[in-house]
């Protein structure tokens, strides 16, 4: 919660929204009780008539870019706070879920989420090359991927971007932004370690359809890819296909407190531009996806709009306002990827464990020798 | 389902797949029941020994970046097909389906939904240049989106790219993979046109969200943006903003058998950067995106693997194959998208009509004068 | 809210649970925004070491004929309020949603859903006779749901029965059991008038489903029937069928303020045996049925039973207790009906309303006399 | 499937539709592939026309107690079949589903579904009586529903009352309606032995609630009561309530080829009066409920009514007719409950699975002595 909240920095949004968390329901002393879990954030620093110039003017206008005029369109009444539901402000509520998931996800199965910021209007941490035409045809993303974690990523606050040469050049982008009373989009990468084999479904539910889902609700994105990506439409398909290789073995768990090893999957691939899912179902390796970030509509500069009265005019922000939202999205990112990989962790589990009740079969896998293996192995 | 099917061309599948389709339930008389519709396609061309060297290989290697491996990580079993229902071979249903809600958006709405080639390997149709780092910052392509009509797409058959020259250059490159028995993957970009405003919800049913859910469904898909896209990342907010202008007036019905123009907002926006969508919600405008596809999996080249018994070795598929799925992909894209249109447009004439039947309100928009005109003018 | 409470009377719990609701969010200016409407009630008496005589005995004891028991074998742990989510409690947030639901129909459609008290132990307020074995069949029941209102109901307050003997029988009934420091169950009525015809699913989610799913969803409930219901089941068809009679004429609106006439269908039917429901869809007829409550668990009675630690042992509850819940489950039954309905009403709002854009059908309906008339009508 | 078939006997319909079952896909070599397993029964005996007096009469007069109306208000159309979707005919899909479930259920847990008629118009096998009100208190009623077996069921064919007089009254009150050209209606009772503890949902799917809609979807089905059901009502709670008592030890598990003896819980209830749910979820117990059918709508005798002009008139059926359906309901309400368990097993599962794989918490149960062993046996 507290790598989310907005007032981090010069560089993000000045408002001091302390988002304390209150839990209403579902624990007691501090053990979940299987009813729902209930958490209230108060907005202890709401200033609605700062925006749109003293409340007249956004009374006026529908905001470009923003959902005043669509969610009008769409209920047929409009709040005070111009876009209703849509404020991003609902992103506490994901990050908050997000932590029970995490918290679940990294106890029982070791899973790792980690998001940081990649790209920030032009600058890429990863920029496409005739070499690499893509984040995963690139070494030295692989090796970021495998090893960046959250504390690492923290280390370059409030950028996110775990690179000091990149990192820096995105501050300054950002910083020019905000003196010019502008804004400015860019690009979070995501990666999901150690998530167990088997997830998502084979057809409508694919695991990258849910993440899309999952990523494109999101206030203010505009894309998203997942292992190659876009860039991997350009590679031919004896460059970008998959091969598999024998996994490594699982090193033994650790004793400190950390989650023992879990059985993982006997292969994996060789190139990963798969992302760690194939045929919508995951295989155990990486999972890695972008989402694009849209400039953050509002702005410090004054805007030639039509009215609700659709008559011209201009519309007056002289509100605070967020230059750069990538920092702060990067705990969105991962609350949402964590929320995604528990709700099919959950379905998986009740197959697995629906199936591990039966006979064994004897003719479920083609190479006989392995058979019995790997039978055992897949529950 | 007819520009669906394989072996429309040298450049696509030689499987001679039917592709028929027998209405089992739903209608009498060709009138729907409002019972559900059931529709079968049988595979009169099947052939599964023609992959992996006649059966054998297919037994021993899990194919290289198809779902063979996962789909027995995740359900224990295996099917003689390899990846049992995440063949490719499932969209037929969604072009079935598709083609009941589209007859329904257009005759109901005036809904236009149009798919066509945008990319294949490195030719695209509107490469990011300096000027137009985005499709929509381009006017050439604001304007083909805003005209191109399907029959206009079939005219470049068989690759579908609505633009002689690089339909060309699209066509050898697609040809020259072919030759090497190698594949190539490529982009499909989808308009959808005089979509009612309102749709989609704002929170984590965004339209974008639901829309991406929906392509990343497709089998082969790596990407998915929205308007500006991930290009827009790239831009200012103060040039990305979308500001509003009057909507122009809509013409008025024409009699020959065409849906009535249907009442339309009254504002639209000047830029559409936002692809038609605004906070979740749709605004009226055109409606467009882009969906990544990769190279296909299948390709006439021996591969380096490692087989179901953990040991390497060579995997040579000497069956048929589709060096590019870009064209038969269009309609597939086409389809879901009609799928998503008409499930947030049966939510939202859900409220719509709940909200008909209420006493008008008199303090639900923010302009007195405007008020009734668009308490009225919303219904 | 106010009707459901506990502390009505000496017949109900003395708890003085006052129940205020705080509205959260999704209202502004006594409008709803479209946002979700969160509604707040504090506990503002809970005692629960009352319970099982000072938290003791409560620890050792899974309370018998209460969800202590099944809680811990569900969820693995074991809340200090014994049965975790399943208290009774949780229906306020019903009752509160319902009155949303119930506002809407009444302004909206004009529907009215009465519940009543009309059994208390074997005291019954139509007993199955060989005249009338089931309620529908005796005209006196119809004529009471046709006409019954709230306030009627609440003349008869604590019991709300509407008929003075029975009222009275049922009132020395309760009081004997609380003197006795036992409990009684009893049987809840309700009616739905001018419920819209169409609402319901064919197949799995017949309205009779969906209702009955709603009401066996309430706390202590062990029965259900709808219409002629079990005693339905002893009557020969031909007499139990339900011909059809032409409806009679719709009444003008009226003019203060109350909901204007809705289109109501041609046909009504004679018996109403169906119970305003026909192969799981409404026919705009009155919808009635009957809900069986137990006799509330918690007595003021040692029992005998056994501990979590599986020794026998006896369970003394000297907390407060309520000897009959049957008239505060009225407004809950009604709350759960209103739910029902309003779902039921938005599916089916969606159907007509997507259906009032098409052209007319010529062949939709089998008399070709009355078809144009029909088809316009029922949309 | 062949014990719901028509055609069983004189006393059931003459209809012979053979309803054989073409797996469609999701099996291969006779296991399933996780894909859908699509089921086709082909209508080998279909004669609308024999309906309503030559096909005239049904399409002049929606037939009483039937969905012709009903669907026809909803949908706007009528098909030739009259109630379209709404046909008894769909039930053979439940019952071919409700075989999967069955068959997992039996042999993963030991689960043993088993319905029998328990009434046929006012012929009871349990009928109330002053020192029962209710089956749960009749010790002949436990004792039958704690043996009985679909055989024993089975050999009371074609009644399925499984008491050699009561049967035998029954097959004579079916006769005289048959002779008589009318209907009557019934009662199927269903038990549920070896139910794991803790399945169903703490408020809205309480295991209760979606048995009752499962029942309640079932065509001709007016009621629904589970455990001590509506008699229930006039009990007091001192004799109500369903204490705890010490589970019997779990036999061990048989060689041939039976379902090894799962965990059982260690505490069970001594009246079973809650019918095996307690507070929405399973504690272990049997699960028994009653459904009540209403006598078939269609009767060999001619029905004054009204048709679809509003002109009075009578409907003569000349068709086939089954006088009572009670013995063909048998194996579609045993279906529905394997269905519904199904569902709430696989819910748990996911839930259990999931807990497993935490570390386990001190603080989860009262006693603590018996800590360690709960915690461990409730996984």
């Amino acid at each position: 919660m507290t790598r989310r909240r907005p007032g981090q920095s010069a560089l993000t949004t000045p408002r001091n929204e302390k988002d304390r968390v209150e839990i209403q329901s579902g624990t007691e002393d501090g053990i979940t009780l299987g009813s729902p879990i209930a958490l209230r954030v108060l907005n202890e620093d709401h200033r609605p008539k700062d925006y749109g110039g003293g409340g007249k003017n956004i009374d006026a206008f529908p905001r470009p870019s923003h959902a005043d005029w669509t969610y009008l369109e769409k209920y047929g009444v409009k709040s005070s706070s111009g876009g209703g539901r849509s404020s991003a402000r609902e992103t506490i509520g994901r990050v908050a879920a997000g932590a029970i998931a995490e918290k679940y996800l990294k106890v029982a199965h070791g899973v790792e989420i980690v998001a940081f910021t990649s790209g920030v209007g032009p600058e890429h941490l990863f920029p496409a090359t005739k070499t690499h035409p893509t984040q995963s045809a690139n070494p030295a993303f692989l090796e970021l991927i495998d090893k960046v974690t959250r504390e690492r990523v923290d280390e370059f606050l409030p950028v996110r971007c775990p690179d000091e040469t990149v990192c820096k050049s995105m501050a300054e982008l950002i910083a020019e932004y905000r003196d010019k009373a502008d804004s400015i989009g860019g690009v979070v990468t995501c990666v999901i370690r150690n998530c167990p084999s088997g997830l998502g479904e084979p057809c409508f539910d694919k695991l990258e359809a849910t993440l899309a889902h999952a990523m494109m609700s999101i206030p203010a994105t505009k894309g998203f890819e997942i292992g190659s990506g876009f860039g991997g439409c350009e590679m031919p398909g004896s460059i970008h296909n998959d091969p598999f290789v024998k996994a490594p073995a699982v090193p033994p768990a650790e004793a400190n407190g950390v989650a023992p090893a879990r059985a993982r999957p006997r292969l994996t691939t060789k190139t990963n531009n798969s992302g760690g899912v194939q045929g919508g179902i995951t295989n155990g390796a990486h999972i890695y996806f972008n989402v694009a970030f849209k400039p953050p509509a509002t702005i410090g500069q004054a805007q030639q709009t039509v009215g609700y009265d659709e008559e011209a005019g201009v519309l007056e922000a002289k509100g605070r306002h967020d230059p750069c939202v990538i920092p702060r999205a990067v705990p969105i990112v991962e609350a949402m990827a964590a929320l995604v990989v528990m709700d099919a962790l959950l379905a998986q589990s009740a197959r697995q464990s629906a199936r591990s009740l039966l006979p064994v079969l004897e003719r479920t896998v083609p190479v006989a020798e392995s058979e019995t293996k790997l039978s055992n192995g897949s529950r």
